[in-house]
């Protein structure tokens, strides 16, 4: 780990003009109790030279379609799709149903949709619900940062135990 | 919130010819209790210069194929998918295979289904759920309009915790 | 409900030769303990003109692929697929499955399918199976008739709370 | 029941060369505890002139890419896919997921895939585990020949309650 | 089993120049708390010419698309997915969504994806967990090797009661 890669990745996003910078879709909803979208945006502009395209849906059902608009009408090379499902049952297959179109969008065009769902029940209060979509929202969005720029970080992270929001477990062994 | 769109909406609709008015599919069903079809037109012409196209199927299960057929063969600009489950376990696997359609089908289009469903159970009488089913048909209705001439409305209400029907929850901070 | 759309409807059909008929599909199982089919075609032919061509595979599971190949190789403009999922847990996975693939098909045609599913443990006992399962296959026949002929009045059943088998429950307003 | 299909079955079998003989694709697993593979092309050889294309893989997961590359690459006319789910829930799940990419590669070939799971729960022993295994699989075999030269007799079979393993349960009336 | 295809392996093998060498895709997760690819690449290399396209992504549900781009944009012929799903209800969805994804994935690319999964419950501990996912990728890694130079070695395991991790339950009879 203590090979820093920093100084490359500065280097050649200065190379970069403003038309190929990578775009970076937010797609989040206005069912969410929290602004994910400007939370991903403010972590992702943090030191890296990308475009942002922005998305606000009703709910999380709405996102897979946002996303592939994203996708193939706006040039997305990447997107976020930020949902906070609800904490009823009816809102689990809501949920489930979303992921599923999530993965589906990505499997018909071959980009990247890093989802990030806090569902509503995770925090033990309002105060800790959200804490966890800030943090999990922040960390996700450095995902995406690696996914664009720097493909060696993950690999260098692999079987490490992250997690996002809550604290990692870290590798067994 | 202070700032009205209103009038930079309705002029750019008079600009709009017949021909070139947006397109709004219509999907019902005869299952429901209450004629869902008529309200959503109803909200939906408040206002707003559309089209409207509506297609009345047997079951929430015929309503992916009917919303797709009214994006690629009558031309619709987005479709509005109205339901209302029945309070059965084989109802809830009913409506969660017609969500899953629904989802496929926009990603088939890249264009945006908005499902409205209500399931049965969900007001504690016939007057709660005649009054759900007419609220969350109603909310939907304005968040197609939205979708259609006022996005950036959505965006500012990102994070919110804007319900359909029941009472909003409001934001969390 | 007081306009008759009878003889408008025997008028155009009477324009229709044997080779512009609509073409009807009729899918349905050996696993089935009742003819489904049979009673089907029954139903379909009371007074509208129809070809129709029957298809018979082994369960539920079988019914997908069989519509498809009837649209995309027979030319069927409709399909109804007929099936009797047995009382095992089992058995509604595989319901399940059968009726995720239908409406998959239907999405890949834009072809509707009208799916006609009893469950094995719907009835009390074998009589009232057998009732009930001929019952909603004849009412389902008719929506047929009715998407192939007759939109405007499934237009105008829309939210009456009508039930394919069992009583309708009405509208609540 | 009375009509015997057999000898124009013989005949129409004896004008076809080795060339256009229908080919069977059978997939089959090494986690299975049976190997039904050759049960099936066993019971497929009895009478019926036809190729086989046999391939094994690890589980029942990897089945559905399997018949489809049999069906696009290899040619074949129907596939038979084999296999024996664990009994555990991931077990469960494992088949739920398998049978839902049976029933898209179907639909994306418009090719039959005859499904033979047998759960290793459902036997009460080992002995009539072993039993159900190879009688499902010789039944489901015989189906894939009617499928291919005898669609008239499913077709007299609409209906009657017919199972693969255990007893028929017959029809209501 | 003593038949021993290993020279002719060999033999083949060395025929290969590095341009056409087999390639493996392998996709790992930095959520894993093993590093399943590190362990995977090592079994692959042992006896074997290949060429190895490695890939680490956040989670399970990264999955699907990271594996599809592997196969159409690096040319792999065959991808093993790796992670270690976590033990809460709503990890065992994402398990099962990535499951249908890389199902789908693979019909869409008629190229096999190798899951191997290790539930972070299915250990009893930690060790037994560590010890477990590294069998079962190794184990894995040789499905793969015979995927690709050895389908005959599968066939004669048909049926077999072949499991990869704990140990193998045999054949029945």
């Amino acid at each position: 780990m203590e090979k820093k890669p920093g100084n490359h990745l500065i280097y050649v996003q200065s190379l970069l003009s403003q038309e190929n910078m990578p775009k970076v879709g937010i797609v989040d909803t206005t069912f969410s109790r929290i602004n994910m979208g400007k939370i991903a945006i403010d972590e992702l502009k943090k030191g890296s030279s990308i475009q942002i395209e922005r998305y606000t849906v009703p709910g999380v059902k709405d996102l897979p379609v946002a996303c592939k608009i994203l996708i193939e009408e706006k040039g997305c090379d990447i997107v976020m799709a930020l949902g906070m499902p609800g904490s009823q049952p009816i809102d689990k297959m809501c949920a489930h149903e979303a992921s599923q179109g999530i993965i589906q969008a990505q499997l018909m065009t071959n980009i990247h949709i890093i989802e990030v769902f806090v569902h509503e029940d995770e925090g033990k209060d309002e105060t800790e619900l959200a804490w966890l979509m800030e943090r999990r929202t922040r960390e996700h969005a450095r995902n995406v940062i690696k996914l664009l720029f720097n493909k060696e970080q993950l690999q260098r992270e692999a079987g490490t135990g992250q997690r996002q929001g809550f604290a990692d477990v870290g590798a067994i062994r």
